[in-house]
């Protein structure tokens, strides 16, 4: 029998490259995206169709209201979401505005608490430690320490089942993502990276996360079906 | 100027001696409490005398779902909860059903994130592993798996800044942290411990919970004004 594995699906191109490999990788899936107090609810209209284009066993939305700590733009209306700002290059002690705090963390426990309970033994988590350099929870040490909690946190571990923090992208650049993903027949129409799309879902083009994902297709040779504003 | 402190305030005695002993230490204190789909919600009236009564500089109650995935007989309403049975000398691959998957993980990532943007050093937690050797998330080894997680994880952490998870309760029997707690003032009768109160508050006496309690005020020789059912 298949291992289930927890996915974290944002709606954005990586988290859906990942469900995709975890896929191919033959588990049953089931996939978690959070209704967090993002100030783009379209995020989780693009994680919806990306769960039921790869059939995912389950998608469960999590609400919590992390903009009730306020403290980065993307959750914060009060911020500005910075345009045509170079991170990918920036050092480690310059984290950028977009860094939601302990979102990752937060994130990786409640789906540790969901894996208990399906006794999945894989969490898979698309972060990238290439293009998110400025964001502390994006590297490998930080996976490796996370893991090593979850093990001593439950029962699982207790147990001596290991639950495994799988980060398939976590060394790729976008351009290898995309192409990855491509591949194994993920749909990127489906799915949005921008910080600050119009209402109805179109990109920016000029927030960091845009760009990135611009560069990424080219780089990649693949033609991008993103709608821009 | 003193340290920030985020504290995890349950309404139980624990987490009301843990607060108690971070005001102590000169901290202000942010408390926090989780709306997390328990059964009793008596719980978070007592977090909110607790932090009232020891005036804190703010206390929040955070509310995300736990009983969405189920598992726990503290959050399953299919699940009964045991009475008079023994936990405190279980073996540790002994997990009481009444250990919720992942709580304590995601309740220190949920503060970790307040913290982060409170500029707060310390967490305060009132985990115990004399009372609940039980449960895998109140080991000491654990604390400090979570520790170095957090370091990893956050802008302080990466900045320098130690995130320290303080657990001034998890080596004390239940009567030294009564009697701690009553030399630091703590009001125990505005505290609830119960796993399965009545719909006005008044404790079981047969529970676990109920009965470490009960056997604490005995042993510390300090009077019991909980009321039972």
């Amino acid at each position: 029998m298949a291992d289930n594995a927890v996915v974290l699906l944002s709606g954005g191109l990586d988290s859906a490259t990942a469900l995709a490999i975890a896929t191919d990788a033959g588990h049953r899936c089931f996939a978690i995206s959070f209704d967090y107090g993002q100030r783009h609810l379209c995020e989780l209209e693009a994680a919806k169709r990306v769960a039921s284009a790869q059939k995912v066993e389950e998608h469960r939305i999590f609400k919590l209201n992390l903009n009730e700590f306020g403290g980065s733009a993307l959750t914060d209306n009060s911020i500005e979401v910075p345009k045509n700002q170079q991170t990918s290059s920036e050092k480690l002690n310059d984290i950028p505005i977009t860094y939601v705090p302990a979102r990752n963390t937060i994130f990786l426990s409640i789906a540790l608490g969901w894996a208990e309970v399906l006794q999945a033994n894989h969490i898979y988590v698309g972060v990238n430690a290439v293009d998110y350099s400025g964001y502390p929870d994006c590297r490998p040490e930080y996976i490796e320490a996370f893991s090593k909690m979850a093990n001593l946190a439950t029962k699982a571990g207790v147990e001596g089942k290991q639950i495994i923090i799988e980060t398939p992208l976590i060394s790729l650049s976008k351009a290898e993502i995309i192409k990855l993903g491509t591949e194994l027949a993920v749909n990127y129409h489906d799915t949005i990276s921008c910080y600050d799309p119009t209402k109805i879902g179109a990109a920016c083009a000029v927030c960091e996360s845009c760009r990135l994902r611009i560069e990424g297709f080219k780089n990649a040779g693949i033609p991008d079906s993103t709608i821009y504003k």
